[in-house]
């Protein structure tokens, strides 16, 4: 089976085009996986970039595209509201399909010692591909940011896990790591009530006692006319989208108030739909083939989950076999 | 309104009935609460003290009580399966009605603080009414036990918060507290299956991702011959028995499984009960009088929560009214 990973390189730079033409150039027309789009952000002068496809093939363009970081930005002279402590400030691994998570884990570390060896930029590994205690969480390892890093790199608890424990001097310091994709899910309510978005967000997230890896609020959609639930899935296997759609229905209920339809922002992998499709199919006492096209797929989620606006052009998979 | 707290102490002897007796005598027969239990248990060595009413009319009861375990009790001679810290090892102060959680905060302060001052005996304060960090959890203070707390309160970061930062020679140190009331409960599944049981389980408890205060588990009911998840709930504001029971349905529902019947184990308060038949009459549109006696609460609990083997007197405050 054809391994497909999804790599998101975010740098600092999101505002001279000329520039973030030049630093994602390596990773342009390559073999074996697609530059699916790169967006940059003036406010945040950073560009998002995001890559489908073999993990191997990326390798030495990821190496590339680093190495044209550090020659083209200067992060003394950098500003911008997002946070952020290198010139690539982070880069994670995503399992999408025919490969686990903890092979993401052993590219993300092939990957970060790469980084520190070849382009001598200290590394810390986050997320799954995490090591050490309290480096799980990147706002935590990016905390003082650039121009604090160059002090807190120093001391023990923050040397790097791959590199020298000093800062590059122009290119900062940088997150390698592996995670799950996140899921942007909003769920529509038929009432123009936030109240009761309110409660049902606080019924359903992590924070407030409900699924774990769930971050959910109310938002009021003017031109709609009515109240969505909005949240960011951070772990899809253990809080299928299924269960949370099923939950704010039955919260619902209490209010009176129907859920005729929900969305998905952005992609989803293939897997998070037939994990959930699955669900509907052995309740009716069916079996799901899971081979179906992409279209079938899509047309299954809009009747099942209700997704709305939503066709195959949103799966990830189906994105690579177009662009790959 | 009345107030009405419920206290559990337990303390550090199992075996002697005649030690057992005198060390409850202070709490028999008092004026505005009632001694509803007190269970010895052999192997841990260990006594459940259950208290139910008026919080100020159990102070000086309570201090006494203390006062006998510190006479009759030598930790140095102690022994049995249950982790322990003190001759009383722990007091927790839980809101039943009338009062809030803030309350039995300051009621369980001024405890800890008088039981300190009078008796000289070091108070870790726990759970809700901790005040420093990494003593919210009980096993935390209490890791060492008895016999490495002479020199674990010595370390500046396990002062204790009430007293001298060495152990009481015979008595040790005890933890006084605040919680929310644990609420012991089994759902009923259909069929032999333990892997379905397994599988639900996993889906609805905090550790794999589910409810957050929810901890549960598969168990076989050999005698009726069934599977259940069995669980404890740690807190039933942020997560409701319906919500938890209609997860359950919504999960079974795909392996074909029905959901006859729950179980509460021990003792519920009224009001963990009412705010899970609101849910249900919300549903239905009607209104749930909240001043309905303790038995057509028990009845409705049958109906719409399945509650089997169920009746008034398992609602705790038909308890109190009974015996205080």
């Amino acid at each position: 089976m054809e391994r497909v990973v999804q790599c998101v390189p975010n740098f600092s730079e999101g505002k001279d085009q000329a520039l973030i033409e030049k630093i994602v150039e390596p990773l342009k027309n390559q073999e074996g996986f697609a530059l699916v789009s790169y967006e940059p952000d003036k406010d945040y002068n950073r560009t998002v970039v995001t890559l489908l496809g073999d993990p191997d093939a990326m390798k030495e363009p990821l190496i590339r595209f680093v190495q044209k970081a550090e020659e083209l930005i200067d992060m003394n002279e950098h500003s911008g509201e997002h946070p952020r402590m290198g010139a690539v400030d982070v880069l994670p691994f995503i399992p999408i399909s025919g490969i686990d998570m903890d092979t993401c884990v052993d590219i993300a570390h092939a990957m970060g010692k790469n980084i520190a060896e070849t382009l001598k930029i200290p590394v810390f590994m986050y997320a799954e591909a995490s090591v050490q205690k309290g480096r799980k969480r990147l706002p935590s390892i990016r905390k003082g940011e650039f121009e604090g890093m160059k002090d807190k790199i120093k001391k023990n608890k923050w040397h790097p896990d791959y590199g020298s424990p000093e800062i590059h001097p122009t290119f900062g310091a940088m997150a390698v790591g592996a995670r799950l994709p996140l899921i942007a899910y909003n769920i529509d309510l038929n009432t123009e009530n936030m109240d009761i978005a309110k409660k049902i967000a606080r019924a359903i997230r992590g924070s407030s006692g409900g699924f774990k890896h769930v971050q959910a609020g109310p938002v009021f959609l003017e031109e709609r006319g009515h109240v969505q639930v909005t949240m960011n899935i951070l772990n899809y296997k253990q809080n299928p989208i299924y269960r949370i759609l099923e939950t704010v229905k039955m919260e619902a209920a209490r209010y009176g108030v129907a859920v005729p339809s929900s969305e998905i922002v952005g992609l989803i992998p293939k897997d998070t739909i037939l994990r959930s499709l699955k669900y509907y199919s052995d309740r009716a006492g069916q079996t799901l083939d899971e081979d179906v096209d992409m279209q079938t797929i899509a047309k299954l989620a809009a009747k099942h989950l209700g997704f709305r606006d939503f066709d195959e052009k949103k799966i990830i998979e189906a994105n690579i076999r177009r662009k790959a």
